[in-house]
């Protein structure tokens, strides 16, 4: 396979870089292509999707878990200073990962460490797989100012291996992959998330809509405060909505805003479209609407020109 | 962990049974609970989708391709007869396999192949995993009667794993599952989608809906006829629709029929519901329609009861 040249966008594995390639320098990693500003921490632009971040513990709200990463977006810091001093804007590299999360295109990642020598910030880099952008969110940060968050997950050695060997893309294109496949929406389904579809008859509550498949009706499960790390949401009814796919999708992005008095709010348009329908044995918890309000749909100005 | 009694439903792994484990007989596998009827093919029900099906090649028309297969449903054939002589309907084993791919509930897969001993029918079956349905369609069989047929792909190591140990399920209980988590649909993209969704903005062919996200709006690309095996459809932009992921649910479903002017039928009432809208630079070929009209949306009766 032709390598790509430099300044060329690379989504997906590059040709030539296996899982644990170390670099001495992040130099070394742009002329690979690996993750090619050297300065910043996230590659990739609006339109097109995040290509790669770096992990080098310059951000002291990160979390590494492994094969689960909570990142944390960029700027909100004046040039050449190491601490927070206002909101981190939701544009650029921080809009790049958003973008990724809607396409499904994987993102490389790079984790930087001390390389040993004592030298403070020489640092050695090693490249880490590919993951993809499971959800973003906003919080304040230590700092006390808004941060930008990330939950990625590590892909499987059966996904990345699909997403191998065909990924130089030629400048200036705007498709943002040569995938041939990425996976785009991962809807989970837990005991209590069928319970409250149930309840709802498969009916959708915010717009109403039940759909109709040859076997029975077809809902999908919101977690309203996600499960996991870091907002550790209950697995409760009052932690699910029943939703159609389209305000499923709404809802994780941050689209609608819910009040305690259940009234919806569509964030594109900024009007109120309804109340959200309830059912007799299903009661959302007011706390977890609250935290969905506090992370996701409030707080920020969105954009929603494409 | 305590083995699950006799006659309760086990979905995912069953505790205890590695994958290669294999069995002298049907009556092995029964006991085991890996596959708990004597004779039939699938074990399931519509309501709380399959737990188990087994390839023993004794429907002519299913297609083993290892973590690929083409599974074909049920009936169709009299007792005690090898050759089907009517068209097999989308109830029982059927639509259980149906609601598996609604639920994205895993199925195992056993496999069986004669023991070797020569003599005609005896058999032993392998467990061979944990799969999911991805597809269903209906086809010709090559005895010139319908048949039900359903694609299953063999879930990634990653994704077995976190479906292991929790799987007894208490008789009479209503819930299918007890996994902790579910994958329930997988969205691909490729380029010529991302170039087709472009073309229409984002917005939705048949209902013209744009999902706003705050980096840009959110649409599927539902490829008309399938890729790969069997369908073999081609990845050009005449072979693939814009949709929001409601209307996609629903096409993947065979729940909307499309003729070639464009008109679209709701087959849940029968009723016409608009036109699928268009784009100057998008042109849908009028022969993967008829494909998607032969296979998934007209001949046959469908029961939107759940």
């Amino acid at each position: 396979m032709k390598r790509p040249g430099r300044g060329r966008k690379v989504y997906g594995t590059v040709p030539g870089i296996k899982i644990g390639h170390v670099f001495a320098s992040r130099q070394g990693l742009s002329e690979a292509l690996v993750h090619r500003p050297n300065q910043a921490g996230i590659c990739g632009t609006k339109g097109l999707g995040a290509e790669s971040i770096v992990l080098s513990g310059g951000y002291e709200d990160d979390e590494d878990h492994g094969d689960v990463i909570v990142y944390t977006g960029q700027g909100g810091r004046k040039k050449d200073e190491r601490k927070q001093t206002f909101d981190q804007p939701l544009t650029r590299g921080n809009a790049a990962l958003v973008t990724s999360m809607t396409t499904g295109a994987p993102v490389r990642v790079i984790r930087g460490e001390p390389d040993g020598s004592g030298r403070s910030g020489s640092m050695i880099y090693r490249y880490d797989g590919l993951f993809r952008v499971v959800e973003f969110w906003h919080a304040t940060g230590k700092s006390g100012f808004l941060v930008w968050r990330y939950r990625l997950v590590k892909l499987s050695t059966d996904e990345s291996r699909s997403q191998e060997a065909q990924f130089e893309e030629p400048a200036g294109q705007d498709a943002p992959t040569r995938l041939e496949v990425t996976i785009q929406r991962v809807v989970r389904s837990t005991k209590v998330a069928n319970h409250v579809k149930r309840a709802h008859r498969f009916t959708c509550q915010v717009c109403g809509i039940r759909l109709a498949t040859p076997t029975g009706a077809y809902a999908e499960a919101a977690h309203v405060r996600a499960l996991g790390r870091p907002h550790n949401g209950p697995d409760v009814a009052g932690n699910v909505l029943c939703l159609c796919p389209n305000h499923h999708t709404l809802f994780d992005f941050g689209m609608l805003t819910i009040a305690d008095d259940l009234t919806i709010t569509d964030r594109a348009t900024g009007t109120e479209i309804g109340k959200l329908r309830e059912a007799p044995n299903h009661r959302i918890d007011r706390t977890h609407l609250a935290y969905h309000r506090e992370h996701h749909s409030e707080g920020w100005k969105h954009d929603t020109k494409d």
